[in-house]
């Protein structure tokens, strides 16, 4: 196969191509650095790349050791919140500008250990919060990624490589996918294990995956754990459509970019039937930042306490007002998130999925904002499983969706309702 | 003060004693320092002490800096699963013998903000699994602390410190408590933030305190977030009493000594109501073992990939057997916890804690096996919190006892009642 074909290849065909001997691991390696090497001085997407290791570990599938894995050849890039033995990992702050970890963090050696060849680390927001990194949007370069996931978003819309590792802890995967006209992918909380990830906000931080399309996210997250997913969509899902004040946040155009989806979802026998999120659940919603910076403050604690000048000034101000946070307001929060996780499993009885906006709108101008998280927030405490996905594109031009939520545990389920939603969303 | 009577005071009486300035810091950290250096090569709780730092960071905080601190010259050992930035961190692996981490583990980091004093890191099972450290009980030096925190409860039984961080997947800490005559507080799920602890189980990990008595567990506990307690207990708690299968694997001198303190808990006017553990919970606890196999075989993947050959026989049979758990039945799994979570909720209606055996009796002679920890699986896969404590000796002269277990997010209501519980349980 030719370079220009190679580096297009997703997940699935990366591995269809190397298990059929179309393609040398080594080959495709060499394309996405050749991707790398001509658009990172302006993307910014890698900040830790060493291409003779890459080609080194490619060289080992090649030699057969990890040629029959579940990612053999697999180019990955990995947020620079998770460890890396062979990388350094600087987590966006300079406190950590020489940090070299002992050990790779679970999802990386996972992935390696089924003949995925780690490309390097991307670039993260500040310790995986609003902070942006310097990263650029692929798709226009003067707009933001979004964050904190935004090397990771930005890398594979640059086509650096098919896949990339993110965390959300708000809406970090979910909102630059989305922005980058990518899939985000954000699984049931603790379905990928999270030792080796600097913890921000212990009862929330997700590991999850950015890709080009719902089927190479399922089978690259499914790979990961030893198990084989075909990717099929399923036919007629069963859809919620889930209104809630948060809505108000939303552009007119993202709102008729859901409406035109719901039409095309009954124009093909789907099932949309509209709800409102309970009274309960959008009081939850909102106190999600109180949560998360109650905890966020305990976890810096290190940081806050011995290099308090070297956290960016918004994260310093963020830190500061989490003190404001009584531990039994902390209690009742986390008390009222447990009965919110066992409603909201009532409400998803018989539904494949649950329809929300992932972002108000587009890309926004310029790098000092990374977009508004508030979408992901109550998906991240309640622990359930969500795809984003692109609909359309916005007023300028850069895309717009929406995500679908799943069912805690249910994972594969969600999957396949969001491989047929998204491939519908995006038809001509 | 003479070095005799400092070595002797509690979390509170430590405080107390600095914050009246009836003794500084730096004569209670010596006072401690003196017992580990008499005893730590017969008990082995120490695997990483260094006096002089200990003894300027007690000096500084004679000199004010944290003089005020809720915590001020409290001496505490810290489980080597818990990274530190000054002294290495070894996780009970030979893999990790010349590890040492760039941040103090966030629970740390909070205590020293108080005033507390690092006193050094004490011995774990090999990365908090029931794999032995070196640690003897100080109760009998021929017999088993229990584990995973052996050394955090061998170094309190020996008095080398007033309180440890422990931590539990399982049964980690309320049963070396136990089996060392102690106070074992295991707090609700994510109560204290989880930065800095090497992962194992990330939906069960939880950090937690071995002291001497309740009080000064939950004063060390909530000072650590700011929060001051005073330690009381409530007059006639609630108590569930709580059959279940497992109850098949305590001793008779167990059960007696349960039955002992509930007679005592009726005639001090107490409502103790027994029940039974609902079918369903009885299902969950079973399937504990297979829960934490499948995330400990994603979170140790390095080093298992890695360094196989350097894990004990015990663990890498373990993580081999655990390839047996496939995806599926793990979503399962986590689905019926979250089920079982709301059904405990609903079930403590009304009661202040649930009594239940914390081991199945006295320590077991040797070193070989840390003992039972069965008795804490439940409750460490529903995130409720639970408080360890002894009642009597049993046929050897070792600790026997049980544990009372919490509402998820009421550990403030628990120990309250396990304050008054416990007292009631160890008086003549």
């Amino acid at each position: 196969m030719q370079s220009q074909q190679l580096n297009r290849l997703g997940v699935l065909e990366t591995v269809r191509a190397v298990h059929e001997g179309c393609a040398t691991a080594t080959a495709i390696v060499q394309a996405r650095l050749d991707i790398i090497e001509a658009g990172n001085d302006d993307i910014k997407a890698f900040v830790a790349i060493d291409p003779e290791r890459a080609l080194e570990e490619a060289a080992r599938v090649d030699a057969g050791r990890y040629k029959n894995g579940l990612l053999s050849g697999v180019p990955f890039a990995v947020k620079d919140v998770l460890d890396t033995a062979e990388y350094p990992t600087r987590y966006g702050s300079p406190i950590y500008a020489d940090h070299q970890p002992r050990a790779d963090a679970a999802c990386v050696r996972l992935a390696r250990r089924q003949g995925a060849v780690l490309m390097g680390k991307v670039a993260t927001g500040e310790f995986a919060t609003q902070t942006p990194s310097e990263a650029r949007n692929p798709l226009r370069v003067s707009h933001t990624p979004g964050g904190s996931s935004s090397g990771s978003a930005a890398a594979v819309a640059a086509g650096m490589v098919p896949v990339a590792f993110g965390t959300q802890t708000t809406g970090s995967i979910v909102r630059p996918a989305l922005y980058c006209g990518l899939i985000g992918y954000k699984p049931s909380f603790g379905l990928i294990g999270t030792a080796g990830l600097k913890t921000l906000s212990h009862t929330q931080d997700t590991i999850g995956v950015i890709t080009r399309d719902v089927p190479d996210a399922a089978y690259f997250t499914m790979g990961l754990q030893g198990a084989r997913t075909a990717g099929h969509g399923i036919e007629r899902p069963q859809i919620a459509l889930c209104r809630s004040r948060q809505w108000d946040y939303i552009s007119s155009e993202t709102h008729r970019a859901i409406e035109e989806l719901v039409r095309r979802l009954e124009a093909s026998g789907a099932r949309v039937v509209p709800v409102r999120l309970p009274a309960m659940l959008e009081a939850l919603a909102i106190q999600q930042p109180r949560l998360f910076m109650f905890e966020a403050l305990q976890n810096l604690a290190h940081e806050f306490e011995m290099h308090r000048d070297a956290l960016s000034t918004r994260l310093q101000t963020r830190l500061t007002a989490a003190a404001g946070v009584t531990f039994d307001e902390y209690a009742s929060i986390r008390q009222q998130v447990q009965r919110g996780q066992q409603m909201f499993a009532d409400m998803m009885q018989g539904f494949d999925g649950l329809l929300y906006p992932a972002a108000s709108g587009e890309a926004e101008a310029g790098h000092q904002e990374a977009g508004d998280p508030r979408f992901g927030a109550l998906w991240s405490m309640l622990h359930v499983p969500t795809v984003s996905f692109p609909c359309d594109v916005g007023p300028t031009g850069l895309p717009i969706g929406a995500q679908l939520v799943g069912a805690f545990g249910e994972d594969t389920r969600l999957l396949a309702a969001a491989t047929s939603v998204s491939r519908l969303a995006t038809q001509p």
